[in-house]
């Protein structure tokens, strides 16, 4: 048992405060960390809010450590194969297995029964907290420490290697690329300008898509440099929407979660399309799809993926996209994390700043 | 330029009559065809009812041939590759390639472009006439002559082995079978009862799933003798949806196109979960799907995937299964054949028998 | 512990007598068991003969049950999510799992580690004895007992769908089928012709492959008419291997083992075709292949792919087929056990009939 | 009808000298471009020496301009949708597709019946020319041209992201990962030190693999730097065979052609263990394989895959890992270019510099 100071939450009910903890040991431990970053999310938010119903404490505790996205310093750590040592870097895995075959086979991200936890949201303690232990199985490690100041990014990024592993998958069921072999006049379209939807338009990029970021309204410069450097569009589809959809979509991917959004661009879907929902939003209101609708998602052959969370192949993937983004657009991507805060100014889980992309925290 | 009887239509208005038609010389036929028997399925109802926008007659036609569903007689054929010869039978395919990159790989039911027809439906005359004439490239041989009775059923069945490829791709996206490698207690939901539901559910058993066909009012004595035979339970979900769905559903195959009821059983899928969506209902009123639904798509890694048509080796598989299904479920199988109309008797396209799995005609 | 009569052998030692043994409870098993045919393949013959070093006793035993074929009587069972009742027919799978990720998800057969047993060959009794225990979890059912006759053709079966799960992933590297998304031009031969030689060309029929079978000297009525029913043509390539080779292999399916054979054949295979490696002889000598042969590999996107065992759902699909088989080819199929012999006949292990296709031991 | 200076042979007998060509207009060519650098590699140097049978002057010359590996300038193009203009760079795709179903879709790389042309090896002249016209349909633009310097290991490159394609694809037979999903502890082997072994290094070290590179004989520090940067451990397999294999091989990767070494290695494989043949060399003198080698392959489900070229997508994938090694790794990167020389220095064609990684041409 030891007592640390944490940001702390009462799940579901909500609330923050950063304050002392005592927290037991944890079983199988061999290493232990001090996060250097933690970054700030919509599920940190929504979390705090009291608005997400399936959070919720540890076993045996009254609260719950917050933070899922972090980089964090190795203090101790006993033999492992993976090559870690003190004063390596490295990203903790937030969704820990069950014991269904999905979770047997290393991919708890699609846990057949939902007996998992993760990390500072279902059971089990996050990240932001002065320092904690865990196992090398579960740590993956920054290989390139140049650049510390970026891998925070690590965990929203897998899941964006996730939904492509998806999208590799399920587009197989008819050849999506054309004749050439290649993507180069395919669309993809991305809802929503957050953090997420940025990472995901990069990766369209490297796919090779014609890729365009959506908002209902316009955005900062700071955005719009990134979205330039990487040949990335931006539209504000509340101006534009028939002129930027001529053409149709590809690979539409939703960060939104807001039916109505989703439904709109999923009507201009080409043959063979693929929908890639990722994005929630609980309280989104609902919107109808009707009989003309399923027969134009059959009449195209169109598929409609969920895709939640990532598996721990994906977090060394991230890593490596991070790695050639950071160097390749320099500072733009740096300029992603657009605000560092203390522990204690916990207020910035109750606000979302008007530029932000991504908020962190600085340990 | 020759004159046959047949079934017309004046696409997409509607209307049938059998008459006589001038059919120009068709370019690169080999083959002297004249149908044994032919299906009457909801789309030539929606054509002749005048709901079916999409359908058009060919080019420099004022009418349009009817018929996408038949088993064939070859009067007369070139030499060809097929071991095609005169006297034996043949399902032509339905679907004609247009030149995308789909179509020139033989997959013209995945066309990227919508640049395709179909033969009794859109751009290109059916088979329902006294001749016809066609290329053996087209033609799919019935090996075994002895199920001649219920060759007819391999244009629906067709559909359902293309479906069931798709779900093949789709569901490799994470482990989809138990920690036996089986299916055993995999739950596959059809919904409705008609011909293509039965043909699903008959495929969902050959995969080992434990199969449910249903529906909204009970079903007669015939469709509950099917079920049995091939070990389909069916429940009337008017009554009993609670319990029917307790234990959730892992493959949801719908054939109604209605929107309402697709949504309410998808929001009974398990984790991985696939659906499939193939019945389409234009006219089918809107029903919501809301923030919380969306949420519980990605959460669980669901998937849908529209699926329509198939490929011409899907007529083979489905030939193949018709086959076994013959032999195995004897005349429980082909009961499905409920009623047998000659070319004349043209009201059989505005009025549905109750209880009609498949009506067929027989030249 | 209970004494029992079994078919026994010392292994690797080899040798074999029907005798008694002294058998411990089976930890877990919630089944009696009665084989009623178990089938006897090379395997068996190689443990008696002593040339299979692989093969072990059961820990703590100076004897080896044999027998991995089977198609058992259920005497007593407990509960179980199978629908299996004292009574029904059961096909008890071979291979048991360790803890290997491969094995955790149900699939042994592509075990990672090689700590997994195989009744009757390494470290675990076989199913030639009068009765034994088994789990229910590692039964299947035989749905439909008029097969019953043939079911003990599952186990060699199983190992044919294995193979064609395998060629289905390894051939999507490519565009194997044709512009007609069929194979009705593409060549699968077939190297053998015993048991499982031609289990594997009735199932290259089902793909609807022009399929060869090959030996090297004529092969009996019995098995030509079997080949004949099911459209397979017989080739005796020591008289004609230039001719029946022309126009080149799609996919090869090796059951000798034998790699100067193998390897003929491997150079005439076409552009993206398969080799599946099944046929195992760890005596067979020596044949060379120099740089032009692994150029020809290179240079033609060929693939080749040992498979050895299947899953769990092997067995069920390989029920299906036989099902199939039995219903559709009738004597022609059922003719394919061409001996049935007692327990005491012991040696049959050592002599192998010369128009053998599958010798069985009724019990 | 033009003449241009280039680097000439006589297909298949072979020689080279640089000197003046009239080549006619290629037929719908749209773009003039000349080539930066152009790059060296075995082929040449086999087609300059009259070893390789399979090239061919193209239909109606005498001789044939050598050169597959290039980076291009822009210096007139017409209007095209791959958004390129004249001052672009361009790498031109050397394979182009004849009319199979593979072709077709974009994939000559796999070519259903051998009716490609090769650029600068079978019946196409190359790039090793004052300038050529081509379609911009074949050419992938370098979006990043401070990548210049490396930019013409493109083409080589692409043979490696082709390869891991058909490793991604036969793979999925098994579980391939381990219980974390990732490939940490397993080991990828290449055989050859060239620069098509390292760039299948690098790539190994992109998946996560434990990666080695071998040769019989010890490499020069330049080499050895390169090894380190990406953290690939390089091994004298001519001292340590034993050691170095312990632990068995996951992924194999063949680089030389010679049958030798490549059983000797592959007798060291894993389970499920995936070897790619890439390296061709005809004159390669034979190795046995016996029928305990056939039996390992069998046991193990180990899968052998040739791999050709590859298609246009892969030059794109190529140009990026190029563009993140390029920034990433640095001048150990670009140190792969061990020499530039001028056209008119023909003997680099008939002699290997000892420490050569890629010698390249500067036009």
């Amino acid at each position: 048992m030891a007592q640390v100071n944490a940001i702390l939450t009462d799940a579901p009910k909500g609330g923050v405060r950063y304050g002392k903890i005592d927290i037991r040991d944890e079983e199988g431990a061999n290493a232990k960390l001090e996060p250097v970053y933690t970054g700030i999310c919509g599920t940190d938010r929504g979390i705090v809010s009291g608005s997400l119903q399936f959070a919720y404490n540890p076993q045996g505790y009254s609260s719950l450590v917050l933070g899922h996205e972090s980089v964090c310093k190795v203090i101790d750590i006993g033999e492992n194969p993976y090559h870690i040592r003190p004063g390596d870097y490295v990203v903790p895995v937030v969704r820990r297995p069950g014991d269904c075959v999905n979770c047997l086979a290393g991919r708890q991200d699609n846990c057949s029964d939902g007996n998992k936890h993760e990390a500072g949201i279902t059971g089990m303690h996050g990240f932001m907290r002065e320092y904690f232990y865990d196992h090398s199985d579960y740590l993956v490690k920054v290989k390139d420490p140049s650049i510390l100041d970026v891998a925070v990014l690590t965990e929203p990024t897998k899941n964006v290697m996730k939904a492509f592993e998806v999208f590799s998958v399920v587009s197989k069921r008819a050849i999506f690329h054309n004749r050439h072999s290649t993507l180069t006049d395919k669309r993809a379209f991305v809802i929503g300008t957050g953090s997420e939807a940025f990472l995901y338009a990069l990766m369209c990029r490297e796919y090779g898509f014609e890729t365009v970021i959506l908002n209902r309204h316009p955005i900062d410069e700071r955005k719009l440099s990134l979205a330039d450097a990487a040949g990335i569009e931006f539209h504000d589809y509340s101006k534009d929407f028939d002129q930027v959809t001529q053409g149709g979509i590809d690979l539409l991917i939703d960060t939104s979660g807001h039916p109505e959004t989703i439904f709109r661009f999923m009507r201009k879907m080409n043959y063979n399309g693929v929908l890639i929902l990722f994005g929630t939003n609980g309280k989104a209101p609902g919107a109808p799809l009707d009989g003309s609708d399923i027969d134009y998602i059959v009449e195209r052959n169109i598929t409609i993926a969920g895709s939640v969370d990532a598996a721990q192949v994906h977090y060394y993937q991230a890593l490596e996209y991070i790695r050639k983004w950071r160097y390749v657009y320099g500072k733009a991507f740096a300029s992603m994390i657009t605000g560092v805060y203390s522990p204690e100014e916990t207020d910035i889980f109750s606000r979302k700043p008007a530029e932000e992309i991504k908020s962190v925290i600085k340990w």
